[in-house]
């Protein structure tokens, strides 16, 4: 089979590991949105070693915005919780190499320039709580209008750690005014993946000044009887570690996720 | 105020930043049980930087046996998360320091011992579970029996990390048949604080010979219509500290805990 024959169609009712050899083997390069359903998707961060205990100190500060999911230690690539035997380098259709605070390349094999001091943090996805919403039939506006999330860039603080700082980036999904307490309750099972919303309803207090014109992704119709609902985004942790000013770092591309073995339904807390 | 004029007694209604100001004064040099009651108490592990990461994957690996409520930027103090203003090196009324491997003294002031590359973890501990096993009228069979919390060595494994590696260590509590769903459910709201049992039931299938001979601890009665409710216990990362042969390390004494500004009711997950 070569690489023009897959299609996301060809890809559907496979394993996690099954997708992320077809991945590794260079034969899938696409968003991974759709893929493997049910199962969990990270965000990666990988970081020279130097950097990692001030990033995970960070992370463990604001656990909202950067739930970890997993972490390698330096020089190894394998994400022992979240999937035994895989590969960070390799296993994502998609990275982002950035040096000296800009993005350097574009890859779909990040082995080449992965370095032996990196330390990988996997880090929890929407993806996951958005599962959550839809298995308890609230609606997700963004998948329905087949557009990316709204995010945007709020006043809320993260709390510091070392080089690491920067306001908190949310996801604006609205629900209808009866669902929000089932929203709020089914997602707060899950804190390894964001957890509750970190905000509900008016805009401005959290210093958004437009809900239409939103910092990344695209803007969302808001209905009758519908309230706009925040919560804490991925975008968080990539954002703080671009903007530390440390020399080097990769990172998936959006939307071009890490596939874990494990299930969203196995990350609620217990 | 002298030392000798302060018991237990004059000691209760005061906040927890009162409190650590009189053990920061050395006026206080007892155990913390039934101190500020409500208020989350913390284990320490402090331990130099290099060190630390590895252990903090240690702690991320095993969340329930390890769960991490603030860590200390190396060479800083202040448990910012936990307790703004406050001083890990003073304000724990006793303190162990380990080196090579071996207790090398008990302290009350461990600032004179402090190095300014150690990483400070502040642990969760069962006393903030057992609150709300309380809470929930369920009887705690050592506090009623006025001794210590029988623990036990398990053949469960931890999962390693770097040096850090050693069975989960867990402590027991009787509970009443009827009354084991409500203990899973109200302490899996506390994941930060060790989260529901680890085990219910046969002590055998997790390597323990004998209920009546724990290896921490005292053994206490069980009686007919009640089962044996397995939690994992705070003393295994400070157990896989001393074992994984580490040059430094400073704890607190057994009993003699950090008291935290957050209540044990904040601390459940959202």
């Amino acid at each position: 089979m070569t690489k023009d024959e897959i299609h996301l169609e060809g890809l559907r009712g496979l394993s996690p590991k099954e997708v992320r050899g077809i991945i590794r083997a260079g034969r899938w390069e696409g968003p991974t949105a759709g893929l493997c359903e049910g199962y969990a998707q990270a965000n990666l961060v990988a970081l020279p070693k130097e950097y990692a205990l001030d990033f995970m100190i960070f992370c463990q500060r604001n656990p909202k915005a950067c739930p970890v999911l997993d972490v390698t230690e330096p020089g190894k690539l394998e994400p022992t919780l979240m999937a035994p035997g895989a590969d960070v380098s390799t296993d994502i259709p998609r990275y982002r190499v950035y040096e000296n605070g800009g993005l350097a390349r574009e890859v779909t094999d990040a082995s080449p320039f992965w370095r032996e001091d990196l330390v990988a943090f996997l880090l929890g996805c929407s993806f996951s709580f958005e599962w959550a919403l839809i298995e308890q039939g609230i609606p997700i506006r963004h998948i329905e209008e087949n557009v990316n999330v709204s995010m945007y860039v709020t006043n809320i603080p993260c709390k510091p750690a070392g080089p690491f700082k920067g306001p908190m980036v949310v996801s604006m999904r609205p629900i209808p005014h009866h669902m929000v307490s089932r929203a709020v309750l089914c997602t707060g099972r899950f804190p390894s993946v964001h957890g509750s919303p970190v905000h509900i309803g008016d805009p401005w207090a959290i210093g958004i000044k437009d809900l239409a014109k939103p910092d990344f992704g695209d803007p969302v119709t808001i209905k009758d009887g519908e309230i706009p609902v925040f919560w804490p985004c991925g975008v968080t942790p990539q954002a703080v570690a671009m903007a530390s000013g440390i020399p080097f770092m990769i990172s998936h591309s959006p939307g071009h996720m890490f596939i874990c073995d494990v299930k969203n339904s196995e990350l609620a807390t217990f």
